[in-house]
């Protein structure tokens, strides 16, 4: 065995590596530095972003053409053995974990894994496994009051609480404990435990969001860094100002999330391109 | 045996009516209009209001003199067979049903029932067996929007919903769907389904309750009218003008009550005692 | 005190015994042989029936006059400390037990206790504390087949089943183990665990009762003999003939009773008066 | 009404305090300094004990015959309406809270409520309203290591406990942290909630008892003191001396009980009999 | 890499494509027009169907030869990454989705996935992804009464029912709203989630369906089309006429299925080979 | 194709078979007589011991560097589609089965399965699918006593049980139903279903077990042969004398092992090394 097999009329940018065991359909489209690993199946129609991994054994099989092209963003990384059906976003930076059947679209810097697969965390900014940083405990140290984060302007705050065997009590204080007065709030509730929710930025509001019943965690990204919370208290709430790229997920089946925000709804002032959100978030740093 | 065994230190007001059967003990004192049925047995030291009626076997026992005092206020009415332990207080218009053991004191108005007994209901400003008036399904026909109730000033809103197989959402617009803008927030669970919450009345504090995950119910009381709300869907709502007395309670275990106030925390502002409370919305009305 | 105090109203029958420390009041109408026993309280209106006994300080209440009548049926008992209040009927053969707080009526030779009073079991035909006889072991110990049990005509069938880890299977095949071809089967579910269903005889159809899933009791009474059954188990099921007074209660939460009738509906067919339904069964034995 | 309605029959000790409107029946036989208050009904057969005290409205009805001799012993007390059946013993210094309606006997010191009654505590060997004492608290701050108790003899251990996500680990080393070598263990388990279990003492045998899963609670008594402990921590462990009385009752649906004793099985050296156990115990103290 | 590596063993039918990547070992014998996609492993022995599809990745690996043949019959499709052991029956027109580990025999038209690979829907008998259509809400919409479905002769049937505070009702009545006079019923319960059962026809036994408590689902097939019915409603049934391929899954932990049979029970009555099944429906169509 | 793609830097022992179409890559060691199936993907650095079976589609793929050495010990078998992470161990004897992706490292003669892989059994000391050997039903047939088992040394106790309806009692005397005095005891809780426990041997400690909540399952080892034991009911126990590798695993979620030990805790006295516990049994054999 000398070569890869790679068909004719698939396209390769520079710089790449393809395993003489891996074999590339047709109509597959790779940018530059692209990483094929032994044994890689990938079929066409396939669109493949700079830098991208391919492990050992990994399959990118559209299977009957109407499942349509698979398209892989820029730095995304199959690990050994993964699997990816047709028709699916793999987007940017996202990594499919070893044996993962992906069945749905990642997202963005999202990790998945299992079978099917499923988000089991984001990839951090810097260098580690995963977002899930407990980062609650280190408020619960400071009583009330507000703390900063790795990610710009986003605080995490302790709010009052008085437990009482009568029943409990939380309390927030707008313009005071809450660092704006609302225009509106909005309740979320009755999530799915497999689905993402948010996935946008706002380019003016912001958000001031409470796990008032069960437990959600929220991914809160400026665009450079990333960080994890895990919101399981009702006196425990985040902030996130405006042009921060949200997710909330791991929602409990009891998990009901309380969210003010400081203006009303206007669908233009949403974010949903992570790209677009990029390029805003830089132009602000 | 004819006539009823009254202890010479018992004082009775005008037009009482003791069953002759009775036994009224040392150091009860009657207010006007009192009836005492067949087989009751009061004993002292109590005070008892004007127009209170025991009826047939119930029982007021004070036992042991470190009990205390009993205080049954005025119109309260003990059915037949109740037993009220000693240093408790039967407030005003408050009713004790039919084989109900009072262990614990019993608010205006209040209906108890069972051994212990437990707060069911309360007696309606109308006649009736109770407050249960299921009023959200007369808000479930009207779409979106608030509508009147019995109660002055106090309106049931219903809020957009957005229910979703990824997740369910319920909105408010502060100074919109909700009828002012908040300075802060409080929520109230992990109440014990015995407890009742509330009692008391605000001067200038507005409120906008909603019962964001399991249930509770609220009474809303002008003076006047009292009505009692059931708040089990986060698209429900209930606000309460200033000068009306609330009281919550039946929370089902998982209840969270979301309340938005008009007003910054401010004890002087409330109204904890409900004679007071009557004055002034008489003044007001 | 040397004599009971019994208002000139009441009417009594003949060999009635009541306690000189009870109070018997106004418009209250005794039947023979009623036993009142010590500190009883009956205020009127009341019709009481022949042999009835009330123990030590039952109270017998209508209190408000709105309540209105209250009949006690020839032979039914109160027991110590029982209380009943206005506008019911204690039907005939019927025993309120010690400290019971009856604010339901309560039919033919039911035994209630508890407050508030619920149905615990039925007077048997012969001695004892109930009805409560286990009669499917009996079964259990033949395999498959009918035995027949103390009431008339009534049969316990254990019908094959088989057990398997795939899933289990039970039969019956009519004409053979189930002995009539059914015109209709109904479903009864989601009864509340205080209910009681039946209540009623009929003259022509014959029934076959299954319980498919939880559990519910069955009384059988053919106007001399009744038994009660306990259905559990979908390979028991229950024959009532015609003239066959039968009675379901003490439903599981998930009971869900599969019944089999040799007739369509036909609303002239019940016979819903336990005295009619006497008559009857005594002319057909 | 000028004196209580006492039968011939009755016999009264010296210091009898029998109110006015009580009714005393056939064959009842008090001892000395027995209190029956107002509106009372006590019918024979009956033995009550010296310093016995029965509230307002209290009640001890064997009704029929066949339910036999009713006995409450010294120092025991009926509170306002509480009912007690016949043919039942109420032991030396027992009391029947309010309301209760007693079915069952009740032991030595146990403090019953509700309808039916249920044991809810053990009278103190001192003031107050029970033996409800969270005594493991206390240990909890001491780490590891044993605390006397107010029983004599009677310590508290907590045991060293190893906590890990991969499941945790409790010891205990005979002769070190368990204060003898064991001849026999044995587990209770299966015990219904209203089961008590114990209700004697040992001559010889020591015992050691750890609640491994779920929680029971323990009532230990030197007859001079008696002390409840809840055990609802495999790392806390009783143990209990010879010539102590246990009682263990209270048990969650999924308590297992394990006990270390420090003898093999032997029917004679258990002490059944209150009154045999405070006559030994006397003697060592 | 220039041609496949196939066995010298191997026996291939006219119109194969076999991918150059991929390996057919010893003792594989296709059918006609079988797709072997890139990188696909078939180790004999292995004997495929004609038309069968294998997409990239998958494999058929017996492994150790104790495991024995496998068998992929006619029409099946294997997705990218498939896994199947050895010893396998993979029948006609069944799928196994991507990355799915098989590991139990696959029944024709079935469509697998997940490790380990169960069963999650049936291939319709027109385009699509499954046969989940919810055929219930349809017949919602008609009251009571029957509509017909796509599958010949099979009708969907509301019967009526009656829901009260005091329990529910639901009721059939044969030869009326229940097309025929049954000779036996049975009841299917305690099914696991994952069994499937059925799997048969009939050759002149008629079936009435209902599903008294949980839910599942049946799959109805006359050789032409197929289509899913979920029954969770004890008002909802299906009538199978006699030659139709019949397939209950998806039980729900509680799941009680009440089957009414025309005939007793006969087991030269039953269908169980599907191909067998598919000669006589064609014949009498 | 004409030969396997196996890397220069790749060393092999002798009489090892590798498929042509596998993938050897650099930094693999293999031992004698290894198998390599079609289309097995070995990438290095990685450590195979002798005998090891690679079925057909297997990878094991350490991906980044980082990630580090594969360790598969000798007689090692990865099923067809098994996919092993990078810087795991598959320890000796270990079965990988069918498309299992194996991500933490497996124990000796343990058998995983799934996506996430998990250890299911343990492979038998004979022939067989794996250790479930339902042994405890044997031991019922024996009343109370013990009997041996294949494992040397090893036997399982039946001990005395009393159920009753007021709570169950399980006994066991030291030194006559249990074998030994112990000098401690520890009780194991809380343990997460996938955990296993023990893989370790003691020098001269003895065990018993007994599983007084919930169930678990022991492997016992004497290096030649393996049995598994169910302990799920808390009068059976499982003896374990010195020299014997242990294993825990199938924890329920309420499980709670008790295990007395014959000495207090010595690390020294353990062997957690599985092949220097292979020697020291051979030389005690």
């Amino acid at each position: 065995m000398t070569s890869a097999s790679i068909h004719p009329s698939a396209v390769m940018g520079t710089g790449c590596d393809v395993h003489p065991s891996a074999v590339v359909g047709a109509n597959v489209r790779m940018g530059d530095g692209v990483r094929i690993g032994p044994g890689v199946l990938v079929e066409g129609p396939c669109t493949i972003g700079d830098r991208c991994v391919f492990e050992a054994g990994s399959v990118v099989g559209p299977g009957d053409a109407e499942d349509g092209n698979v398209v892989i963003e820029q730095d995304a990384r199959l690990s050994a053995g993964a699997i990816v059906r047709g028709g699916l976003v793999i987007a940017g930076g996202a990594r499919v974990q070893a044996g993962a059947v992906v069945l749905r679209s990642v997202p963005p810097h999202a990790i998945v894994a299992g079978n099917p697969a499923q988000i089991v965390g984001y990839v951090p900014s810097f260098g580690g496994e995963g977002t899930d940083t407990p980062a609650a405990p280190g408020v619960a140290a400071h009583g009330t009051g507000a703390i900063t984060t790795r990610v710009r302007g986003v605080t995490l705050h302790r709010l009052p609480r008085v437990l009482d065997l009568r029943g409990n009590l939380s309390v927030g204080e707008f313009g005071r404990s809450v660092p704006f007065a609302p225009k509106r709030y909005f309740l979320v509730f009755g999530v799915p435990n497999a689905e993402i929710r948010g996935e946008h930025a706002h380019r003016t509001c912001k958000q001031f969001l409470v796990c008032v019943n069960g437990s959600c965690s929220v991914v809160a990204d400026d665009g450079r860094h990333r960080e994890e919370f895990v919101l399981d208290d009702s006196a425990i709430a985040l902030y996130l100002p405006p042009l921060t790229w949200g997710i909330q997920y791991k929602y409990s089946a009891d998990a009901v999330l309380l969210v003010f925000a400081s203006e009303f709804y206007d669908s233009a002032e949403y974010i949903r391109d992570y790209a677009e959100f990029r390029r805003l978030a830089e132009m602000q740093a």
